[in-house]
């Protein structure tokens, strides 16, 4: 069974169930955004939560053979179309230097992994409009001077 | 006073001066990213802002105005080369469908806008190596129907 | 049902009924422009304007849950070709820098929502040849400071 | 004198009189979208509106000149990276394939001139965020059989 | 029937029929260039044209109706591989400039119509090589100035 | 002096005569399309020509020498974005597959050549509006089977 | 039969039959290189050759008719990937200036033509290694004045 | 003293000297390709080829230092638009994967060298017009199995 | 067999027998990255390799035929995506420079081989994180002078 | 001073040292690749390191300063030309699956580092031709699992 396929099988599964990715996040004991990546194929899942995602929606072991398989992480859209994808790639195009400005001034010459890496999406009420509330964490990696 | 060379006046101020973006944006009052992307050319200051600025960097009125004008927006290369802000596109690509997914599924069809939205970039000691912590904030714009 | 099958269905169905969009639309209770954008899988319906496009249009059941489902706006040319829409593509070209400078003129720095967004498409008759007549209704949106 | 230096001659000569776009075009008597981009240099003026703008904004006679050049309509970024243009582009993809199925609907095979064309820009005063209201008007241009 | 396979029936009952494109243009009562560019899926035809060819190349009357839909006018390739197809995007690129230069010079500020358009395709004999002659005949459209 | 220096010059020169591109053209003995190809440096002259158009226009041997110069034909936009060459690009993807189809139909297999190769450009009065005709001809050159 | 499928089946009845292209083009009494660019797909074959291929091959009468039909010569990687093809291209890059130079100096201004061309490929033997020996031979075409 | 400036030097000394690349490839003892190519920088002479060089067109020391130097071997079109460079560009496309199937016939699986290469260009009268005739000789390598 | 089914049925066997690469190599008696090369279609194998690849995994002869066929090398994303791969992009972007600066200080002009070359992967253990050790071994090739 | 002048005057004050890399990066304490892809303006120098550099090539104190800069890692060509360096694309090309499959097979899902990350480069003399030998050493960074 492909990735594809196994995004398929989970989707349909999903909407069978009528969960959410939230709520059988937390009942696989992962992050939602984690598990929701790796659902869609861009992670892979350690064999315990493959195996659990597949009781918890039902579906056969070739899932979660598909779910613990190294992903090939692959996107087509060099400049993302979708307007939600968009915006963050906007997001990268605006903020970019700036990020990499204070990242050096607080850290030194090095990067933020995109590896060793988390992240969080969480919604913040408000009455003039609802807010996406989104962090993010990653090791700090200083350049290696040999 | 072009943007460019207004970066670069600041950016020279800035070694003389020996500050650092936070202690910058504290001076004048707004988060350390807003007030960098600023310096960069990538936003636009109000003019109490923008005075202040130079204040603290003792730079001439002219950068005041450069720094109150609407930036446009650009850059040249559609995939980042430099490691530090590749890695934001890389994010993007890797988690871009999952962030579509979770906004979707917790405030219905619409965007994180990239307008109405603010950043903040925090350091996280660790002893496993420090971590960047990074925060953003983004009004949910639902797709209007008519 | 993908959103692709779910319009093949549509416009196969508006083929049998002899239905222009506009008179769709009028039934359904929806903008034209809206309502195709719709059917055509770049926008999603709320769940009564999909059912009673299935109504009008007799269709099942699955392509009204098609049209609500969330879609993921795609599109391959980064430069059209169809003359119809590459004109488009000009206009933005030969006018976009005139839009930003009236816009902040107007408005001060910020942008004109794509989101929170309605157009509408008219023809106005003329003997000289018919003209047609759009009219785009976005937000403004300001360039938050923080 | 070409375009570029005729165009930052008219800017610094805006900025020294302190009039607007729109109070510049009602003085040569000319709409505000067309004045502006005959400056920004997308498009030509005739002798008497070019020589009028020079009047007004005292100017000398090559920037008249200048204006009254046929333009080489040229833009560098076939995707556009400032957010109040990339929102139009974004307009065109997601709403092209909506545009030509209505233009088709209502005037048969043919395409809605970017020539024959002109475009107005107005701010609609809203208690809920005021609102970029735009016209454009086209004549419709049927393909020709021979 | 989509486009695609329209075209796919034309050729296969064109080559049993023997017939050439400038002998069916003549039967059908178009000219060879506009017929054959509606055959491959570029043009439309008026419903009594469609017949005719119909009628004279012994093909169903969903032929007609895939002949009288609105085609969306897609080519894949920026830059033409083709010998015959390139050398013509080679003389926009060698003579581009010339053209823009010529038509302003005897018509002003505007452009040849690719709309209301025509194109004629001939054979000069001659002892050195036989030549190929094209006529093009577009609409002179000016700018419209507002 | 470069290609570009001897444009400049006798841009210069042709706006201080007041003479147009067929005017000169005519007094050289060449045809209009031809002439205005090598002064935008798109082609080169014979001596006699380059001499000549010198005279005509009162400029310096070294712009007739760099007339003769063999060019380098190099165009940088790849879809150039000027509406006037625009359009002739798009004819080149709308009408490429039918040119092909005619050509190998009236010549067989083997291409339309751009080097051995004339264009004229002629202005056809017309009450409901002037039409720009083109007229190209060039040798037909068949694939050389080996 | 289209020309994918020819191929195919020209592959598999030269498998079978153990020739090489070099024996079977000494059978049809073609050049190796032209040949073997007919049964890829890139040159049409007249029929005499291409009925005494499908007779050395044991091949049905379409795969001769598939071989006279006039091809698209279409190819997909601007920049081809197999290092084979890529190190043409190198050559190209690195010695295209070069060529142009000494193809003026000789011939003056104009192009070897890649259609009345032909290409040989020969092995040379060497105790230092095998070199591949190229020969191409293309008519001088000089730019016509006009 | 840099690359680019070094060719400039050559090409006006070569203009002065009124002698042709054949002549001054004699002169200095090396082919004509191959002298070319390290004149426009695209490859480096060894010392006494290239003081041979400079005592040949009367240049001064420091050419002959920069025709040593290691070129960076550098083009800007991925597609090059010069007619004269573009035909070989086409060569590639319309005869790569014929090449690449007659070099592995002849050779087994390896390429012909870029590097270990020569390159001669010939002109061969014809009465019905001269031929450039080209030799290419490269090492075959072939691929190393470990 | 294509390539592409070869390379499935391998990752099907390979599963099956539960062997990783290295165990495979071992037996079939080449190195891990040669031998996974070929598997993954990207070089081809000596009969006698292919062979005992084939009786090591039990597969059927034509995956032997297949193994053994010259490969096209082609690959889609001329920037890679996924992060194991793009991190050997982003090296030679960073580094091919100072690769270039240190390979002629060392061995004059030329290159390293891409063909003649060999690649090992090994791991290093380290309390601090196990790390990737490569080593590359490519044949200096010298620049032929001609 | 930017990082481009710095480059300018460590090449000038190195070629008049008459030193090569390996030597000066000998008395810096340095690795060659290191040091050299500093210099080259890819990496940053740590003080001792930079002021070490300055006193080998008796370079001012602004180069140091300018060497210690975080440098922004930019390249032009998303695919390089000169042959050096494209080699190092094509083994990415070619083996770049075969690294994925190696190292995931060794390691696990994760990537090797290009930040924590050393490169030697060596020369292995052999009668048969010398040989490039490079080790590369990155460690291996595990996906996290959140």
């Amino acid at each position: 069974m492909k990735k594809l396929e196994m995004t398929e099988a989970i989707m349909a599964a999903k909407a069978r169930s009528g969960l959410g990715w939230e709520a059988i996040a937390a009942e696989v004991g992962l992050a939602p955004v984690f598990l929701t990546s790796a659902c869609l194929g861009m992670n892979s899942l350690k064999p315990e939560f493959a195996d659990k995602l597949c009781e918890v929606l039902n579906l056969p072991a070739e899932v979660s053979t598909a779910l613990q398989a190294f992903p090939h992480k692959r996107w087509d859209q060099a400049i993302p179309t979708d307007p939600v994808i968009y915006r963050w790639y906007e997001i990268v195009g605006v903020y970019g230097e700036t990020i990499k400005e204070l990242i050096h001034e607080k850290f030194g010459d090095g990067i933020m992994s995109a590896i060793d890496f988390s992240m969080d999406i969480d919604k913040e009420e408000n009455p003039a409009g609802d807010r996406v509330v989104v962090t993010m964490n990653g090791k700090f990696l200083p350049y290696k001077s040999w």
